[in-house]
């Protein structure tokens, strides 16, 4: 791509994403109508084209978890026309004002919610992911600027004429949702240096592309380099909810961040819990690679060697420990954990609530599946990301996530004294 | 400073601001407690090292304003022990839960605040500042790490020995609030690396020191450049509070980022605005570069050159621009704004909403003095800097903005379907 092109695109970008941030929720509303609309309409030439990405993907040999997310299938593309409605029926943060008070002083002061300006949202192979991102940051006033995987491209620009389509029949700038064409290593380095134009950027993919974006970025990221899910198994713990916990976390969907990683069992459950879980993973497929405790109950597994321990192996792919209690199991979540989603199977409220006060972690889940760490799960709507970092924004990020307060002020002539 | 010494020093405050995490609120006001004890204690240490650096700098010729914010006069060091008490009076907002729901599936979802981590706080010479930082950090649980101009040595050594005295006082490892001895640029980039103990930086200080903290940082930077801060005084507008929203937005001290750079009139005001106002910055001391309309009202004021505008004077320098509407100023402070303050002077309370809404800055006053835009003024206790980008907080930051939220879920077995 050439040398201005790219700054071009992103200050224009900049500009439609001041004209979305002036638009009032109807209008914004009805962007997200008309693109439910286009997503319907042009359903077989999404599918089309992303049929085209997929083969050439596995004529490329991509590994199958990448294949996965890179497939749009009819039924994920009915989940996201499900995504567009539920955000589009969800409050518009945008405008909210909070805080409110009155200083002794006779001051108003106030907080005002705003967008953040223009993301840059750079991805792999995920074209959901896209479609999502696209959605809350319209419905938030924020402009987004795509860059995908080239393993994607037939898909995005797919998706990209759908959006253009929603926003123009809004009279809006389609700029305001700008997918770029493929950009190599070196353009990707300028985008992340355009400060001027882009307020945040959020990269989604492996840990390779989070860290080259983090690296290089001038501009504020938000990100997760991975997710190491750990699930605890209590003493005392409902054994068979347990298991479905484990397979659930485990074998849903294994390719992703919030799948489970690692399996922590107190020793106290290690021989009622660990043979019927072994044979459950094993008809799964899953493959277990268990410390010597845990082995004396799994001679299925093979040795957990150290570096299986704070691994995300992103595929079915297991490794077992059995701890000596539940503060052996908080250490090794505190020393293996990524930050991301941990999960404890308990009958004990006070050993949950400590669980979810001292682990480390941007969600913590009592019995209930790693999985479920989601936006949409959790009631957000859709997400855009999951940040592991404390600054901005810490698990997944929704609506609220994409906006900001500014303080509002009115006074009959005060001063400082 | 040795290359290992750094980085042990870090880690250590790392480790103690873990402990701080895990300390209740009681243990933590009692911290602040000891704190201002110990302040009151050492009142006389602290003056006599203060006078010290003050001698010191005045030999080294450093500029008025920088001499100002390093003067740690009687009345500031009691303005510090107020804001130690008012800090303690605060709630902490640590452990508070928000956002509880129960979704449709049966899961509890809620958001848990936590501390940030450890906070690296660089900064020029400004005691009152590492004393504000210091407060809020312990309130919220974190730790702090921090690097002082060499210009106050002395007087962040004895700061540093009352933090260590009263966090020893109440069981606490001394390192949650560090320090460091004068470290050179080398250092400072070394330190702007320790991601893996540091979860923030915060820079204070005139704008190369903050442009270099963002350019080397590894870390999250919260920050601000400047404050190029305008009044806007509307037609119809209350002349003789707004002339004294005037006087105090530019003089009462004229050193920070919250006082005024300049004023845009509307032109149904300047005949009737402008000359009472020259004569009083002129009895202030104040230097006028006017534009050639404002100036026809302005016999006193210099030309303004295209750069006098969108110009942080620092010192009693200001310019003056008449503006043909409201819009005219929205577009002028849209170009040479800050996002730091913006002031309206209006009677008409639509204009002044929109003032609110469309100014893009962190702050926005109607009728109330520029000078008003911190954290203690705006009923936050105390602040830890000024935000000017959008990312995680925006304007003035207090207790609240050195916390985040997990996301912490309760179910009875529920798994993605």
């Amino acid at each position: 791509m050439s040398r201005p092109g790219l700054e071009e695109m992103a200050a224009r970008a900049a500009r439609a994403a001041r004209g979305l941030a002036l638009a009032d929720s109807r209008l914004k509303d009805r962007v997200l109508e008309q693109l439910a609309a286009a997503l319907a309409r042009q359903k077989d030439d999404i599918a089309a084209a992303n049929a085209l990405d997929v083969a050439e993907a596995e004529k490329n040999g991509l590994s199958p978890p990448m294949i996965d997310r890179l497939s749009l299938t009819e039924s994920r593309l009915e989940d996201l026309s499900r995504a567009v409605a539920q955000v589009r029926a969800r409050p518009d943060p945008v405008g909210e004002i909070s805080d409110e008070k009155i200083l002794d002083s006779g001051l108003k002061v106030a907080r005002l919610r705003i967008p953040l300006g223009l993301i840059a949202f750079i991805c792999e192979a995920r074209p959901g992911a896209l479609v999502e991102a696209g959605v809350l940051t319209v419905k938030t006033g924020n402009g987004l600027i795509v860059k995908c995987g080239r393993e994607m491209a037939r898909t995005s620009a797919a998706l990209a004429e759908a959006f253009g389509q929603a926003l123009q029949a809004a009279g809006l700038d389609p700029a305001a949702v700008t997918v770029l064409p493929t950009l190599g290593r070196e353009d990707l380095r300028r985008l992340l240096s355009l400060s001027e134009s882009i307020d945040l950027v959020i990269p989604r993919g492996g840990e390779g592309l989070i860290r080259f974006v983090s690296e290089n970025s001038r501009i504020p990221v938000l990100k997760h380099f991975k997710g190491v899910c750990h699930l605890y198994v209590d003493q005392g713990a409902d054994r068979d909810q347990a298991l479905k916990l484990l397979i659930n976390g485990k074998t849903q969907r294994p390719s992703t961040c919030n799948s489970l990683e690692a399996l922590l069992v107190h020793q106290s459950e290690a021989a009622g819990f660990l043979p019927p879980a072994g044979a459950a993973l094993l008809a799964k497929g899953v493959r277990i690679k268990a410390d010597p405790a845990a082995r004396a109950f799994l001679p299925e597994a093979e040795a957990a060697g150290p570096e299986d321990f704070g691994r995300e192996f992103l595929d079915l792919t297991l490794a077992v420990r059995v701890v000596p209690d539940f503060e052996a199991a908080l250490e090794h979540i505190a020393r293996y954990g990524s930050n991301h989603t941990e999960v404890i199977a308990t009958r004990d409220p006070e050993r949950g609530r400590r669980f979810q006060r001292d682990v480390e972690a941007s969600c913590v889940m009592v019995n209930a599946s790693s999985r479920l760490n989601d936006g949409g799960c959790l009631g957000l709507g859709a997400e855009i990301g999951i940040s592991t970092t404390r600054l901005h924004a810490y698990g997944p990020m929704g609506l609220r996530e994409l906006t900001t307060t500014r303080f509002i002020v009115e006074g009959d002539g005060q001063l400082r004294i």
